[in-house]
């Protein structure tokens, strides 16, 4: 049976989850980045998640499994649900009292622009967000099953000691976005906006052996977006690209706009 | 095989999709609210896919089957997938032309304030609003599967008319909820921020007959916005909320903030 743990209060408790599931690379090397800087507690999905965006499981039971995963780390967990289930079960079932940060990933693969709706790393970080833990998604540019994570660590370590020292104010999370180059090529970082750019699907079509249609979702990620200022443009220049994210998805502008316009 | 139609170029192409799946009577409701406003095609899950946000199908194929399920309809789909890859499949293998107008819904429950994160209903028409297409999603606050969508279809369609006529600018959606009100109850229309709220979670632990313990999400939802501008501000007083939406998730406030305060 998993029972809640007993937290250290006398350091930072930092929640660790992901979407490409505990056994991966990314997550390893992210509990290896933070180490040291308070006690860490890993709840992440039994199986990879990616594009799980933020849903959450309704349809069936979770399961809390005790894992031994990484070297050190006596409170590791996989959840069989979604990233997002996995912060709330933390939060409720695991965890003794709220956390002093979340950090999710290391992904495998870019979660800049409009990645971080589909993503599952970025929604278990906003979920975070909402419970007003203090949190921070990390990606690193490289699909790579055995992508390089060594400049990541070091870059997500620096990021991580400024959000426990300077925190965010509420309602605010980072979406962290590392290009694939060894840090002495990294120039350095660049508090961007989400580029607008897309992807551009293409389903591609086939026939089962019992001569029926199916189809895969595959595509091309466009970004239409010629603005400095923007995620892309800070990764493209070998720049760590840091957004701040919020989840209230009001378009203020607009309700002068319908005020003026619609007639209801 | 599922081919692409051959669409009526002189009247609106209306694409329709939800997250309790095609057989709901929410979009059924939908369906009758808009009939005669312009071509319909539905493409909508097969089956029930609440709270999966915007969540997209990597690791498995799709489905796609042509269903006889609404009178008058002739382009009727069920997809194997999530309430995105509705939006998806129908764009790129079942309509020959951009629509004029995605909606989705009618959502038995209301999608009011965070909702609008966890909704497949909502995520769909986002992904609609992504590729440019007017969008709104619709919901009622009545979570019943007999839910009565009466005055929903009135509204529904009254709404539907004004985006055909006005749109609304690039990259601006329309989050819609409905109290459960007959229509002369309901005061009228108001153009709403999304109210800050969310859910306390509270797992109920439970055993299997193995002797291995397992976990359903449960939760109550909390509304700690005490604003008049808010969407739960207007259906507590009897009011429909028009949520204006937008899918860039940047904190620009926040830009400056970490300009000033971080040194990484």
């Amino acid at each position: 049976m998993v029972e809640k743990i007993k937290s250290n209060k006398n350091i930072p408790l930092i929640l660790i989850t992901n979407d490409d599931s505990i056994y991966s690379k990314g997550i390893k090397s992210l509990v290896e980045a933070v180490r040291g800087l308070g006690q860490i507690v890993v709840v992440a999905p039994e199986l990879p998640q990616s594009g799980m965006g933020h849903a959450v499981t309704l349809y069936s039971p979770l399961r809390l499994r005790k894992v031994s995963r990484f070297e050190d780390i006596e409170h590791s967990y996989t959840c069989s649900g979604t990233p997002v289930d996995c912060v709330k079960i933390a939060r409720d079932m695991v965890l003794d009292r709220k956390p002093d940060l979340c950090i999710s990933g290391i992904n495998h693969g870019s979660n800049s622009s409009i990645n971080i709706i589909y993503s599952g790393t970025m929604s278990a970080a906003v979920e975070a967000a909402i419970e007003k833990i203090p949190s921070i998604g990390f990606s690193l540019c490289d699909h790579d099953l055995n992508a390089d994570f060594e400049a990541s660590k070091i870059i997500a370590r620096k990021i991580c000691t400024q959000m426990l020292a300077h925190k965010l104010p509420n309602n605010c999370l980072l979406n962290v976005n590392i290009p694939a180059l060894p840090l002495n090529e990294i120039k350095g970082y660049k508090y961007a906006r989400q580029a607008e750019a897309k992807w551009e699907e293409e389903f591609e079509e086939r026939v089962d052996p019992r001569g029926k249609q199916y189809f895969w979702l595959t595509g091309k990620f466009k970004n239409y977006d010629e603005g400095q200022e923007t995620d892309e443009w800070a990764l493209e220049n070998g720049y760590v690209s840091i957004v701040p994210v919020k989840f209230d998805l009001t378009d203020y502008d607009n309700i002068q706009y319908l005020n003026n316009n619609w007639e209801l």
